[in-house]
């Protein structure tokens, strides 16, 4: 069975990435895809990587009728704030939905005002939508036509957490997700601190008052542990291009043994298709470098006993796990594939 | 239908990649992984991307009992000088052999003593060996149990300049090719120039005064036009970690207009499976960044009308069309698969 | 008047750049350089950049008396528990001594069991070092004749919560140091981690159940606050050469308004000449970018009420502020000389 | 004696990179910076590695007034095409100009018109310009008011040629420079080209049908030869952010032995200030790595007698001896100080 599947915002790099991992699924036919600045350009004209790929498919303009009568499904990648006006056109006409944007994650509507700046014109879709995280919501998923797909820092702090959260062991009052991103993770759209000249060497906080991915993960990890839990997150721009790690700083609220702690780990995930758990070395800890290209979250941790504190690490690559791979894997899901399917593709080293 | 294969020397760059690629291979089945350095380790205890591949799967020492008895065939990842001593006792036990060192690339062995400095020992074997390139010599896979796999730089300078060989119109006797390669060119063994402080951000010229990949680019042309051909390479470590950007510069001897020097490159290539020929905008000319972990080879040119120079540019990803990737290539046209079987993966980009 | 200065390992990245500084030091001579590796080579040799400079001195073995009849200080760039015999034999001779290794920065010998695993063997020495960092120990090191020249993180997590440790606005028993740090860190000694394929593009944790520059931290922090502090360093190797960024995380005791924490670090480093508070955009925050080639520090700040969450920012060179700048600033006010002399070229931009 | 010295076109990389030399140059005072984006901002606020330097300084408005009250000296660094409507009317007024785009370096009126397509509004002026290289003339220097700073990769060519111009001994009618360049040549404007994702690993050539430094490269060595000269330069982008390498490869006419060629190299530049042959190992060849930050250009070249092929390579930091560095050394030449003033940081490595 085959599904024609639809990308609105297919011009940048999620779009670009999706296009890239859905030229071998068996499972679909990319029938449109959208982007106002390159209207009537084929695809390798932005996305130079897949020339040879999608001969005759170019870009259009965006048009819920166009896009109902090409596609079953659609996937979309739009900045915060103008997916939320899509959304609602696209269900109405039957369509099934990704949305890779913020704009369904969280189930609060208040919190968009908080962190995103605008009130939700759809509050009653929140609770509609499924969080696209299959390690935690996939049953969810597979009853869903709206899928909200998470954030790439959020999926990664949330994973690394997860075997954590309903432990009791660690203080989930002060947790300090730090982490560290390659320059894709800020789109395709040149700026001055994306300049190779000053972006090149560089490690530099921003956001550094709180980022919003929080958001997500105090939602999640609230929902698994069912209270209250405060994160904050603070990115760091680092040179890569790919990438994305995040040293999430716990401290240990009661003892836990090297066994048990491990055990957590190795339980949580030795059944999920896309996590694996690094503890043994080389290379020693998760490393974003060698999950490039994959859909692979790997995670681990350190505890230094001396003073009660425990990192835990997550390293994925921010277009896969972090957002087209992800999304694919909820997709596949949501429409009864095989959950890994087109996703196979091992990470590269070096 | 499923061999039995076999890799020698699989703790490198270059066997690493035969196991990403053979991973997903449906025809083949890893049985055997030779490593002086890592014998009883797992796959991905040197290969951290493979982690979860492979599983029970152990580098063992060689010996020709061992790999004749679990293989089918054989792909050699050995230094130039060691590959010669294994390859005839391979042949002789019944394996169908993929070298990707340079010992059986070229057909006279006189010129082993010019650029690798040893006596040739085995020179009969020179002519039943196949140069591994499918662009020339497919048909001669089809038929061989010894494929040769050419070198990554001289790859990338043949199919640049294949278009134009027989053509007459450029003057082969002064063919300069400027080479600039990523480290990963340079294998996995850490060094004082390939020490992380030391190799970012250089650009460094390196056994300048004429790269050995001339002899193969030389013997192929020569092959192609039927006289002699002199070409010299001149390799740069630039900071990237994969990929190779062959400029290969020439003076026009007649006159070509712009449209059929054009249809030079179409035509050679329109159906070729691995070349793509990059002529519009953007970005303009072949970037191996752009190719980075696919088999492909992104070929195209500039003309400088003024002064009567041409310089055709080819873009490889050097673990891929440069080294593993071409061998699978080879390897599925010489036991009857597909040609592009395994090898369909899209390039990233960013 | 001018010192004659000699550097005991000075082939590694710390001694060529004590040399590249020292080169166009109107107070000192260089007359004296060791290296078991290159005896007999020219400094140029290994250090490429100061070809030009220094016509004539070549690398010696190591011996007390010549240094001592060749000398008058002598900086050391020694691993850790090397330093340590070396220094009483030139003090005893009469020189001074500066030594960059870690053997004589703490002052309670257990701690040296505790992190650097051996028995200090001249714990009576340990009183009389001065910790090289001249924003807390000025006075002191105009009297002293053994400089014991901080670490590289040590003294960007220090400087960055100077301003913050007496006051009693944060809990400093839960401190944790996210470090963020370039290849050059590691020394010029090539290894698989260090191999630039492998080190280019990662984002990789590293000791990170705790590194013993903590040690530093927590003598310096409660030396200034009188009571016990707990500090953790976890590293990460991120693909900058040079740089290193601290982001420590801390939790607010008690309010403190934005005006009056300002004001804390303006006050703390309207004077000194190597601190500078970035506050105003752009960039926003510290990033070691931009300190590259200088003695500078930079040091900043961030909150998040929300969840009563301060991060401090420290962005240095590591071969500069971080090592080698450092020790000559302290250097020079051992010897009476304007502290900053020699050290005066901005970082570089791009 | 100290000189009040503008900067047209102060907030670019050049602009920065003079700021940056000439903050401890003693015989200059920066008096006007102007720039038409950041009218009102301070120093730093564009060149954030100069906070704490030129305290009170403001980006203004240009204003031929106000630079002729506040200057005795103005360095332009403006786009090709912008530069030439300032000049005359700096001179006019009576100031010393070093301009350093290419609006004046060609002597041949017509040539602007073939390179940079504009007709040249001032072609009397043109004779009156000195091509600011110092190491072809140094004497007209002394006696000019109008410097022609030469453009980065015309820099390299002509210096690494230099030696060999009169000798006969190669074809200069096919002489291919191959450069390869780093991301700050290309300014501080954001572009897709230079955005971070796709900047970073890319070795892409650009201008690749003649790139106009020709001009100044064919201009220079037929004034030192005497005949015509043909040079064809083509660029690739590298991932390196300062540094420029050129490789110019050429064909033997005449046999010159070994000894001799070296000779010609070590004669040629034993006395220059800022040129350095490398000719021993390691690194072997010169590398822009190691000369970033400094105004030197490391020389040398590589013989294949096999094919007649001689190649000539020039490393040099493209914003410092390819730009502000060369515009200062000659500045100072204009102005009677000692030629290195200002200049003589050693590079930095690693």
């Amino acid at each position: 069975m085959v599904f024609r599947v639809g990308i609105v915002g297919a011009s940048g790099y999620t779009g670009g990435e999706l296009l890239r991992i859905l030229a071998n699924h068996p499972g679909v036919e990319i029938t449109y895809v959208t982007s106002r600045e390159y209207v009537g350009k084929p695809v390798h004209y932005v996305h130079y990587n897949l020339r040879g790929y999608y001969r005759g498919l170019k870009f259009v303009e965006f048009d819920v009728n166009g896009v109902s009568r090409n596609s079953d499904v659609v996937f979309l990648t739009l900045p915060h704030g103008v997916s939320v006006n899509y959304v609602p056109k696209l269900l109405e006409v039957g369509l099934r939905v990704v949305d890779l944007s913020a704009d369904f994650r969280l189930k609060k509507p208040e919190l968009y005002e908080f962190w995103y700046g605008f009130k939700h014109p759809y509050p009653d879709l929140l609770s509609k939508a499924v969080y696209g995280l299959p390690e935690i919501h996939r049953d969810e998923l597979r009853n869903t036509g709206l899928i909200a797909s998470p954030g790439c820092n959020a999926t990664a702090v949330i994973l690394s957490l997860l075997p954590l959260a309903k432990t009791g062991v660690v203080d989930l009052s002060k947790v300090v997700a730090d982490v560290k991103a390659g320059s894709s993770e800020g789109g395709s759209k040149p700026s001055q601190g994306s300049h190779h000249p000053e972006r090149e060497g560089a490690i530099r906080p921003y956001e550094a008052e709180g980022h919003r991915h929080a958001a997500e993960v105090e939602q999640e990890l609230t929902y698994l542990t069912g209270s209250e839990v405060n994160v904050t997150l603070i990115p760091h721009a680092v040179s890569s291009v790919r990438g994305v790690l995040t040293s999430t700083h716990l401290w240990f609220k009661d003892y836990i043994d090297d066994i048990d702690l491990m055990k957590l780990f190795v339980q949580t995930y030795s059944k999920e298709p896309f996590v694996r758990f690094v503890k043994t070395s080389p290379p020693g800890y998760p490393d974003p470098k060698y999950v490039v290209g994959s859909n692979y979250v790997d995670v681990s941790y350190a505890v230094e006993r001396r003073v009660r504190r425990l990192t835990v690490f997550a390293a994925l690559d921010n277009l896969m796990k972090g957002a087209a791979g992800q999304a694919v894997q909820a997709f596949n899901i949501m429409m009864g594939f095989e959950e890994g399917l087109g996703l196979k593709y091992p990470p590269l080293k070096p």
